[in-house]
């Protein structure tokens, strides 16, 4: 049984839900993978943690995992880029196995763009802050990521799009995706599960929400059915 | 703390997940209402269940609720139409308040009937059946469900909708929604979780999954802000 770690923010969460159906190969509902969902989003903000030295969310994301293992999961994933600055610490504490979202787009990315390339990440200030992407993808990716007031523009359509207010931030998104493409990305990676609730257009987009649906559903065909991805 | 007991199918769970958080009025992740989900696809089918005396699913939605209660919910809802077949003896064997689908109905029918009229049922053999609808709605609503071949076809386009062939699903709801009207349906109840998946078209219509997130989110404003709904 798959754990999700959600409520970072709830509707990725729900988008997250969604996707791992969609990309589950199955006929009837008893196919499906068993999943359990701690959406508890009473968790101090990422962000602010990474860069403001706020109140950690480790305690409160240590809880959740340690709820979803007594409900018997046997892996989890965790549908909030930022939240990985603590992978380290969360894996360190629990004896599931935790499917990256970053290895999840690694995945991807591997599919797309078998060459060495440009990959523009849109993502927080706190997951590039913190080098997320940057410590965990092949060397052969060379990260462009949004700064100055492109980053703050889209820190702030991050929260329309958690407040539901969709089409404005998919404006700035797709902004902000057309300055990437001008500096050379031949990828984009939609590197905070936020994006993808008002995805920009272009077929060059990696949504880590769907990336991370497929690693799960692949983890669920192996570890489940026997069957190799 | 709000508990889902899911899986009845995953991907109408999914969507219950994102119309509970579309209507619950915060403006920041943490001012969310906290949610754990228990989606367990692996519970026999509901509406063989009601007309063949097939395994009954009573013991693993028991189990579900169970799970629930001991990760902290204090509600449930169950975003499945045909599980409240089981309803009364769910709720005989918690101790939380478990937030009824057709009452959520019940409530937004209010709304838009305030007198007594007729109303289109699109739901499951079992559900049908069972009476779940009629025996649960206020009496000034007269029923009108689809039968023979109809039913037939409503059952299998579920199915499709199951296995996410929505546009053929929502010609056949489409034309069961016309069918309804043509007898007279001043509103129409899309009384399986599956058929908001691919809603047909029309302002007539009630979807029953998102009634039961209005519901809860008033559970939610209620219980935990103080706040009268």
């Amino acid at each position: 049984m798959l754990g999700v770690l959600g409520g970072m923010g709830p509707q990725a969460t729900a988008d997250f839900l969604r996707k791992l159906v969609e990309r589950t190969a199955a006929d009837t509902d008893q196919r499906h993978m068993p999943v359990v969902v701690w959406s508890v989003p009473q968790i101090p903000d990422r962000s602010r943690a990474i860069l403001e030295g706020g109140e950690s969310p480790l305690p409160a994301m240590l809880r959740g995992l340690q709820q979803l293992r007594a409900m018997g999961a046997n892996a989890a994933a965790i549908p909030c880029n930022t939240a990985h600055h603590w992978y380290d610490a969360l894996a360190a504490r629990t004896d599931m196995p935790i499917l990256h979202i970053v290895d999840a787009v690694a995945d991807e990315l591997r599919l797309r763009m078998p060459e060495a390339g440009r990959v523009g990440l849109m993502a927080t200030r706190g997951t590039i802050a913190a080098g997320i992407y940057e410590r965990r993808l092949p060397g052969s990716c060379r990260l462009l990521a949004p700064d100055g007031a492109d980053l703050d523009d889209l820190m702030e359509a991050v929260g329309w799009a958690k407040g539901g207010h969709l089409e404005r931030a998919r404006t700035v998104f797709a902004r902000i995706a057309d300055g990437l493409r001008a500096r050379g990305a031949q990828a984009i990676v939609m590197g905070c599960t936020e994006i993808p609730l008002a995805p920009p257009p272009g077929d060059d987009l990696i949504d880590s929400t769907d990336a991370l649906a497929v690693r799960c559903s692949k983890w669920f065909a192996q570890s489940h059915w026997g069957v190799a991805a």
